[in-house]
């Protein structure tokens, strides 16, 4: 259906599993009598469906299980709180708080660190019902900088400040850090945020940096930079994580977060902050029938770069109706897709009548080279209620 | 042509001063030469045209004359390096150099305070041929945050770094200001950016958000957050500075420079500094025989306001070809225009081929609202060279 017959690999089985489990019991109280009630009714019925993706880069076979695992907790993180009522916006940053809590993933815990040997952090959260954003760039010492973004998104719809004054939407550096602290999210030693892993490929990069200016020195600098095409990102730099989300009122929502490239420089912004860059979500409406939630990895700013690598997860969905024997089941029907033009992409999904997510670590066919080819696969998902 | 004949207010005299004055000399040697010719010589034929404006917001009669000033000054500071032979990307970077140096603009010197009663300026510049796009956010102490825009685009139009690192095309804050003084731009106190303008609004705010929030004490704090629809921002405040620009070549480039928000979080980062919100360049190509630029003011982000305020410059261009008597004259036919919601925008244009810059106050019409009416005005300017 809409063309997703094309994508490879389609995920039959969880379009099954989705259908299969639990076909009455948690979801008697309907989708559409949660859009009927009022808004400050708590819907009984909840559900939806969370994507999500440790980053796109090299994953190497021996720590595949580890990325799996992180995807499988973000999932269930995500899921959770659909179960408990939560809007898409706050379950897709829940998800996002276990992928930067994992020391594997450069986002949160572990990021790259940056030419000063320090972590400057990217994210943003975007919730496609209010179409209000929110973002950090370059933030050091907060553990969960999409929990800034969020708490920057969920401030802007509370309205104007005093005096008339327009709340921020985007904040950076110290002023970043200010501002989350003062909002009650604590603080985070520097650090603790760094990992085993993350000062060594410092100290690598570093060495790797001066032998390559030195070499360089008496030289033509400029003709030099420009071939210098050994590139360090390839394995894993380039890292960034993402999930889209869409809960059983049909609002979906996106957020990426991200440490940056490893070695840049201090107060440099990646696109994980930047608005209609990093993450889009747009819930359905009169003038279309689709709601969308993208999350991307990679630079769109890179023209000059002859091999573009970078990954998407993408999450679409209507309203579906279908008459069935004894009943009228009306739902949402989710497509969803990741796509990448890195050697590998790792992604986890998982609906909310899903007993576990599930994982894969998606890789570009043999013999294709990243950067000059693309991967994509995706599956649909029907999330359904009973209309009386 | 090209439907600007619906435009309001077409400028039909500039068409034509741009067609009669001067109407052979500088221009012997043709675009059309000039595009032919190797790489490596710089074009003895030069010109070009440029539109600046100082600001959507709202400009007092008293005021006028120096707004117009200033937009006089950048149009010809634009238009000498024009002459000079300089491509679009860099007549666009002088022309902003001369809106943020007026200490009337919220740009550069006297831009706003923020709550710290500090400045902290955004600024980006994109160049139509290569899509290269530089922006600094919540930059401190540096005089024109355009010119680190600028130099951020060239860098990164020089290939890799050391190690094969991307260079950065977005920087903020303490690591935007560093990485200024380091590339050789002059670091400028804070106290001299300043004005007794700015500081008097500082104080005045200052009062003002007390008064607001001791108001507020005791009460519902956050419906009155909502009800407080009083305005600050409608008096000038939003006011951005851009300029957009083509070059005899045909390349098109754009820029914008805002000191943001009065009252504004230290951190805080607005549309200036953001990739395809602040402005936007792209020349023509094979698929497309427009070349567009475009600078804009107010915020995308403010979906929770009733009255979105904003203004926005458009410049787009294409090769035509005219047969006349004596010989074929070819060139570039450049439409522009200038639009906003606000209660005034002061712009200025120029082509090279003219004396000097035309400036304009457009107001919305009388009786009209602010956020609710729209004024839109342009024209068209013919830049013209012989074909042999």
């Amino acid at each position: 259906m809409i063309g997703l017959s094309s994508y490879a690999g389609v995920m039959e089985s969880l379009m099954n599993s989705a259908e299969e489990q639990q076909p009455s019991s948690p979801l008697t109280n309907s989708w559409s009598k949660i859009q009927e009630s009022s808004k400050n009714q708590k819907p009984k019925g909840v559900g939806g469906f969370v994507l999500v993706h440790a980053g796109a880069g090299y994953h190497s076979e021996s720590k595949a299980k580890e990325y799996k695992h992180v995807c499988k907790r973000a999932c269930q993180r995500a899921v959770d709180q659909l179960k408990a009522g939560a809007l898409a916006v706050e379950a897709v940053a829940a998800a996002l708080v276990e992928l930067e809590d994992s020391p594997f993933t450069n986002a949160g815990m572990g990021s790259n660190l940056n030419l000063s040997g320090e972590i400057e952090c990217d994210a943003s959260i975007m919730d496609g019902k209010s179409l209000h954003f929110g973002a950090v760039g370059a933030i050091s010492g907060i553990k969960n900088p999409v929990l800034v973004a969020n708490r920057l998104l969920s401030e802007a719809q509370k309205g104007k400040l005093s005096a008339g004054r327009i709340p921020p939407c985007f904040l950076v550096g110290r002023g970043a850090h200010d501002w989350a602290v003062s909002h009650g999210i604590p603080p985070c030693p520097s650090e603790k945020m760094a990992t085993k892993f993350s000062l060594s490929a410092y100290k690598r990069n570093k060495r790797k940096m001066e032998l390559a200016e030195k070499m360089d020195t008496g030289q033509n600098q400029t003709k030099k930079r420009r071939q210098s095409s050994e590139n360090e990102n390839g394995s894993g730099c380039l890292d960034t994580v993402g999930a889209v989300v869409v809960d059983l009122e049909g609002n979906v929502a996106a957020a990426v977060s991200s440490g940056g490239l490893a070695m840049k420089h201090p107060g440099r912004v990646g696109q994980a902050a930047h608005y209609g860059c990093g993450c889009w979500a747009e819930n359905a409406c009169n003038m279309n029938p689709y709601s969308t939630a993208v999350s991307t990895s990679g630079s769109p700013f890179l023209t000059s770069e002859d091999r573009v690598l970078g990954g998407v997860i993408v999450l679409r969905c209507c309203r579906c109706v279908e008459a069935q024997p004894s009943q009228n089941i009306q739902g949402i029907l989710v497509e969803f897709l990741w796509s990448h033009t890195t050697e590998s992409m790792c992604v986890g999904y998982m609906s909310a009548q899903d007993s576990k997510a599930k994982t894969h670590i998606s890789r570009l066919p043999p013999g294709t080279v990243p950067g000059q080819s693309l991967a994509i696969e995706g599956g649909v998902c029907r999330l359904m209620g009973v209309v009386d």
